[in-house]
C-alpha cells in the first residue's frame, strides 16, 4: 500500500480509504518497525516517512512476520476453524461489503480457489481476474502499477499471482489498499509458507524443538526455501535436508540458518531421517528443472519416496506434508495413515487466507 | 461421496461433514438401497456397509432416479418456480452459507451458468474453475482423487464435467461433499436428461402414456440416449426413432428400451411420426462425428428438419423439445409458435438444478 | 429488450418479466419516444407499437441519451459515490436478489471488472461468462439470438461484449431483460462515453461551454468518437483536434459537429491547445492500425505526449483524461499532479455502471 500515492490524490476524488482497513492490533510488521497506529494513516507525512521501512496492511514476503505476527496470524486462524463450521447454520459476515481482487497473471487455480473460498466463509465477495496478463496486455504494454491504480478503484484488498519476483513489492507500493502477494515467480509464495507453519504447529502442537526433514528438490522448490526462512524463526530447530545431489538446498539458505543459529544436517538416509524427525515435508521433482537430461531427472525423481516402509519408522506422533500437487513421490497407501497431513495441509491453506483476509481487512 | 475415505479422516482434522450434509427425507438413490437416516453418516461403520451400493447425495446417473426421486426432484422443481419469482422482492436464503464449485475439465458455459445461475438463485455462493484441466494439469500429473480431496475442503459441493467417462463416479467415491455430475466425456449428463424428462411432465402434464419422436443423431447424442433410459422408468411409453441410417440408434438402448417393456419403431417419415407425438425430441446432427465424410455429413443433416411443415401436422397439444444448441435442423419460423418448447426446456434446467443442489444440501 | 418476442412466449412458461423490471421514472429513451409507463410493460400491443421506436431499458450507443437521461444517470452516479463509500459499513443491498450476466465475446478485464465491481456494490451477483465466444461457438453455429434466450432465462440483465458492430442491438432485440453494450467491434461503447461526460462535469462543474482538446489516434479510436457524439449535446462546446496526419478525426464525426453547431479546430500546436482548454483528452496511438507501415507508427506516437512541459501551460483548473491503458503518451511524471484525472476517471466507470444498473433494474 503506497503512502506517496495516496498522498498525491487530489481534490474532488474521495479516498478509498478509511480507518477501517487499519486495524490498531495488526502487527503484520517487519519487527523493526514499529507499529502505526491506526490515525497514523491517515497522515501523509508519517507514511512518507515508513512508506520504506513498513508494509502495514501487504502481506509480501514469508520473512516480513515476526513470531507475535506468526502467533496473531495462527491464532485467528484457528478461529476460522470454528467460522467456517458454522458457514450453515450462521455464516459470518465479517467481510459483508468487501471486495476481494484475484489479480492473476497466470493460473493457479489452487491457490485462487482457496482464496475464493476464504474471502466467501466470510461473507466477502469477489471479482476474478484468470488471465490479467491479457488485461494489462504486453501487447498494449499497460505498467503493473497503472493496472493496480485502476483495480484498487474496484476492490478492497487485491491478491496478486504475478510470474516475475518483485512484483508483489512494486503492486504494493502503488496500492491504495492492501495487496497479498499469491506467488510471484521464483520469488515468494508467503501465504504457502504460513499454512505449512501453521500446519506443523496444528499436527505437533508446538514448533520450537521440533525436528524437520526436507525432502525431494531443495534447489528450485519455492516452498521449502520459504519454510526455511520462516521455522528459523523458532528455537532449537534441526532439520534434515534429504534430496538427490543435483537439486540439494543452495548455500544462501544454509548461510541463513547458520546466521539464526538453526542446525542442520544433509543426509542420503531417508529411513534415518523419518525416524527421529517430527515432519517429514516431501515435494515433487519438476521435471522441467532438468531441461534435457530426462535420465537425471528419472534418477532424482525415483530416489527418495515415500511409502509404507517410511511410514514403519516414522514415529507415531510424526507427520508428513507435502505442498500438493504430488505425482509418486508419496504413494497413495500413505493417504490413510493418520500421519499422512497433506491434504489437512492444503485445508489449512483456507484457516490461514481466512485469517489474513481478516486480520488485513478489518483487524483481529 | 466417499465412506471409507472419510473413516480414514485422522485425528487433528475438523469434519466438513456435518449431519446437516444428510437429508433424511432424501431418496436419491437406487431403489435397491435402503436408505439411510440422518445418524447414519457420521458411523463408520454403516458406511464400509453401504460404499458400494449407495450413492447417497451425489448425481452421476440418469438411472440411479427410481419414479419416487424423480417425482420428489421435479415437485422441488416446481417450487423452484416460486423462488426464482421471488428472488426480487424476497430472494431466498436456503443455501446462505454454502458454497458450490464448479470443477470444468472442459468448458460448458451453458451448463455451468445454469448450475451457478440456481445456486445463486437459492442464496448460495460460487468458486469457478472453468479451467480446472490445468488445475491439476497433465503435466504436474494430479490425479483427479487428489484434486477432488482438495477442493472439498474449500466447498460444500462438486458440480464436475470431465472429459472421460467414469470421471464423476471416481470424484464421488472419494469426496466426502455431494457430487453432481454435469457431464462426463461420452458418458452421462444426467441432470440434462432430468430436465428433459421435467420438460415433458410440464408441457404436457404427464409422463405415463406419452408417444415421444427422438429425431436426429440418435447414434451419438448422449442426450437423446439418457432421456431413453430415464422416459423407460414410465408407464405406456411409446419411441419414434427418426434418423438419418449412418446414426440410428444403438441397440443397447433398443434392447433396454425391450427389457423394459416399452414399445419403439424406427421410421423415415418424420411428418407421419409427428402427425402422431406428444413430444418430438429433436436433436443437431454433428458434424465432428462423421470426420472426413463431410457428404455423409451434408446429406444426414438436412433430411430431418423441423419446419413449418412439421407444424402444421404436429398435434395442437404437442411440443418440440432441442437440448440446444441448434443450427437450422429447427428453423427461426418454429420459435414463435406455442409448441415450440425448447427456450423453455433450457430455462427448466435452471428449476433441475436448483432442485438438486437443494436436495443435496439441505433437503426437502 | 424485445416486445414481439415476449408477445410470443407460449403458455406454461412463468414470464420472467416482472414490472419491477421497468421503472416508470427512468427516462433512458430516445427524446423522441414518449416514456413509457410501468403498467405499459405488460401490454404486448403497446410494446409492439414501441418496438421499433424505443430501446426503453437497453444501453446500446451513446446517442441515445438526451441531456435530462444524461443528468439523471449523473446524479444517481453521484449518489452512488456515497454507496461504495458505505459498503463495508452498511452495504448496499438495492440489487439485492439480482443477477447479472456478463456475456464476454472478446476479453475486456478491465470493463467486465467494473461492471462486476458495481454489480456486487449494490448487493448484486453475477453470473461470469469470459469466453462467451466458445459458448455459442462458430464450430457448433449457434446464433447470438439463441444464446441471449438461453441467458436471459438465468439472469436479470446481459451486459454484453462482442466482436461485431450492431451485435448489442441485435442483442436488445431478442432479450425480455435489459441488455447493456459494453464495446461491440468497431461500433458503440456507450458506457465508456458516459463516464467520460461524466467526469468532465464531476471534475469541472460543468459541461456547458468547456473547452476540450482531444489529441491521439482521433480517426481509429471509438472512445473519443463516442465522446463528440456525447458532448455535442452540451451549449457552447469547443473542441480542438491535436492528431497526426496519419489518425486525422474523419469527416463524419466533423460533419455531425457542424450540423450540431458544435464549434471545432484542428491544431498541431499541443502547447497552444493545452494552454486554453478545460479538459485535455489524450489517447493511445494503436500499433495495430498502421499494419507493416512502423515508421508511422513510431512518428505518429512520439509527436503529442503529454509531459511536464504540458503541465506548465495548462490552465490550473484543467484536467488531463485518459481512457486507458496509456503506454508512453502521457508520462509518468504527470501522474502526481492534482490534474492528472484518468484514475479517478477510471474509477468514475464504477459509479456510471453502477448508476445504469441501478436505472435499469429498479429505476430511481
Amino acid at each position: 500500500m503506497a503512502a506517496a500515492a495516496r498522498a498525491a490524490l487530489p481534490r474532488p476524488h474521495l479516498s478509498l480509504f478509511s480507518s477501517s482497513h487499519r486495524s490498531p492490533h495488526l502487527s503484520l510488521t517487519p519487527s523493526s518497525a514499529p507499529r502505526l497506529r491506526s490515525g497514523a494513516a491517515t497522515s501523509p507525512a508519517l507514511q512518507q516517512h515508513h512508506q520504506v521501512t513498513t508494509r502495514l496492511g501487504d502481506v509480501i514476503e514469508a520473512q516480513q512476520f515476526d513470531r507475535d505476527a506468526l502467533n496473531e496470524i495462527f491464532e485467528v486462524a484457528r478461529e476460522m476453524e470454528a467460522v467456517e463450521r458454522g458457514s450453515h447454520g450462521a455464516p459470518s459476515r465479517v467481510l459483508e461489503g468487501y471486495l476481494m481482487a484475484t489479480l492473476f497473471y497466470e493460473p493457479s487455480t489452487r491457490t485462487r480457489l482457496s482464496f475464493e473460498a476464504a474471502m466467501r466463509r466470510l461473507g466477502g465477495e469477489v471479482l476474478t481476474t484468470e488471465n490479467a496478463r491479457e488485461f494489462s496486455s504486453a501487447a498494449k504494454g499497460e505498467t503493473l502499477e497503472d493496472t493496480i491504480r485502476t483495480v484498487e478503484g474496484y476492490s478492497d484488498i487485491i491478491v496478486l499471482r504475478h510470474f516475475e519476483s518483485g512484483a508483489a513489492r512494486k503492486a504494493a507500493d502503488t496500492a491504495n489498499i492492501p495487496v497479498i502477494n499469491a506467488g510471484d515467480g521464483p520469488g515468494q509464495h508467503p501465504t504457502q509458507a504460513l499454512l505449512d507453519v501453521y500446519t506443523i504447529k496444528r499436527e505437533i502442537g508446538t514448533l520450537d524443538g521440533i525436528k524437520l526433514g526436507l525432502v525431494g528438490d531443495l534447489a528450485n522448490g519455492r516452498t521449502v526455501r520459504s519454510l526455511a526462512y520462516l521455522i528459523a524463526k523458532y528455537q532449537n530447530i534441526k532439520i534434515y535436508f534429504v534430496s538427490p545431489d543435483v537439486v540439494k538446498m543452495k548455500d544462501d539458505i544454509k548461510n541463513y540458518l547458520n546466521s539464526k543459529g538453526v542446525e542442520w544436517e544433509e543426509s542420503s538416509d531417508l529411513l534415518e531421517v523419518a525416524s527421529k524427525c517430527d515432519v517429514i515435508y516431501q515435494t515433487r521433482i519438476q521435471k522441467e528443472r532438468f531441461g534435457e537430461r530426462i535420465d537425471l531427472y528419472e534418477a532424482a525423481r525415483g530416489k527418495y519416496i515415500m511409502d509404507k516402509k517410511v511410514l514403519d519408522v516414522l514415529p507415531k506422533h510424526a507427520v508428513i506434508m507435502h505442498p500438493l500437487p504430488r505425482l509418486d513421490e508419496i504413494t497413495v497407501e500413505v493417504d490413510s495413515d493418520p500421519r499422512a497431513a497433506y491434504f489437512r495441509q492444503a485445508k489449512n491453506g483456507l484457516y490461514i487466507r481466512m485469517a489474513l483476509l481478516k486480520l488485513l481487512l478489518v483487524g483481529h
